[in-house]
């Protein structure tokens, strides 16, 4: 299987509910840097697993709408815990969904797989991976 | 599937029995970069894979009798090689054993799979990754 | 000169006022890996800069009032933009008063300077660095 | 499943053919810090995955042809785009048919699976894996 | 003093003449992560060292016609070895000249010094520090 | 002034004797990452700090006799806590000697500087930066 991986960041502020949270329950913040991994089992004919250029323009779509935010003030995320396993997932949706729609360019329509990798610090990170079917 | 990963570090003296590891067969010794990831196909109510406070407290248990010390002279490693590969599958094997007792609080008992894997150096790392049911 | 360097991190909101901030005037967060350099002309009799479990320790009650918080509610911060490279001055001072004040433990008295950077993304960092006598 | 990883790096100039390549169409060039993973279900009796001194030197034998080259001009890879991705898969075989002609000594004959990741920047990287039985 | 730092990356073809460089007299190529640091005394009214936004503009201007190319073949570089320590130097002067001129915002008129630092591997860097006034 | 950066790893046992140092009094190790930058007002006329062929000779001859070996049992150590920040000064001597000895090649004859920095885990490193003529 062959895979590519591009990197990003956002910075947000967001609090959480639940004692488990102690005091991430106060309205804080992080900077996730956000890489995303795309797999295909062959490459295209260019050579490549997907447009690198078009696949990090969908990314930086997917990623806009949560960029100098605050979450809890979001819609799509009322009533969540928007973790960062939570939020690597929405963007994983996001990504596979890019890549259905073939918002991806050349490669995108033959992705087998993505994985979507949050890293919060540089002692703590988190990620969602699966088929690009079953977004 | 979800994964978060968390990190700490040991420093320990050991050597090695065998041509095979040429000079490191003197007593040496390594600072050990420890990431655990936790995988898990869903999350708990809460949005998390696991509590990582106390998923990070259980590492630091699993992690303690080996800190600071030669690991030559510990009688759970006697008769062994304590190679970074070695050890990476001991840090699992006590990671996976707190999974099953419950010592990783909420959703640790729905873990499907444990990584352990030890950097050894800029250049060089190893890794242990199985079922929790497994271990 | 000599120097030690230890690593700590916090995850805090903020929003910053002027129009030089774009999209980062809204509420927003980060986490910053900070990193404390101690330098000093000599070693201790013991053969380090500074004692660094004490200075580790100086460290976190220095960050503590910051770690999870929303700064745009601290008094302390009142009517300030509090960017990298202020939060960088503002952790300096804590700590080179704490050299001063002997908090730092053995060595801690004759430290000629600190620098403290802020990591705020794999893309950008800011820090201070100063005389200890100077702050 | 055990794995053990060693990284080198090579420094090349190539060209891409294809408008799906914007400005890299031109003679450019790359650092690739490569890292190769090699996986093992048990350990040898040494408790290893591989000598890995034996591994690291095959990897340079992989990596000579390469380094301080124009892929271009290498009748290896005429009428082929060398993207990261398709160099991941070319060092791939290279280490698989080392594992199998019993080149990376102890524990080579045992391997299941090797990884080979290149690292072009702090922002993309591509890695292809596949089992050395299939190479 | 306060810093600030931001970076970015080109990939690059080229070949050096000199006995001393072995290998890589032949043509090849490097990524070069590139880090600015803007030193500047005291902070702005708005509380930065420099618009980072519009630094990183400049800092983008300044490689552009650096990267996809084989600096061989620029004229600006004939008859030069374009090593790393070169070619920091060569980035330091635009960024300079970028700050007398008034192109890099507000903050950027009051900068002491600049270091340009390339990261060619994981192994290897180079930078050149100098005075703003200097250049 | 111009810089340029290598890096090489030992792996060493030791202990420290004073209270100051808790846990690491026994017999425990580390991997430390040795970093040395060489500054240098102007460059040769190759267009380089240093020969980094030969530079990297020098550093390797220096940390041969330190790399997998317990440094409590070396003569030259005896008596001595070979802290981090002691074996950075340690090795810059060995350095700054080989500079003035001009054991390091084209350019090393007019070295101004040398740092010396030693990460001992992804929290902590130690630095020694001195004049090439003071060591």
């Amino acid at each position: 299987m062959y895979a590519v991986e591009v990197r990003e960041h956002i910075m947000i502020a967001h609090s959480f509910r639940g004692e488990l949270f102690g005091p991430a329950q106060a309205v804080h913040g992080a900077t996730f840097v956000v890489d995303v991994a795309f797999f295909r089992e062959d490459l295209t004919q260019d050579g490549v697993v997907v447009d690198i250029g078009r696949a990090g323009d969908a990314l930086k779509r997917a990623l806009a709408p949560l960029n100098y935010r605050n979450l809890d003030e979001l819609p799509q995320f009322a009533g969540r815990n928007t973790t960062t396993e939570f939020l690597a997932r929405h963007i994983f949706d996001a990504m596979a969904k890019a890549a259905r729609e073939g918002a991806l360019g050349p490669g995108g329509d033959g992705l087998a797989r993505i994985r979507v990798t949050l890293h919060e610090s540089h002692v703590a990170r988190a990620w969602y991976e699966g088929a690009v079917a079953d977004a």
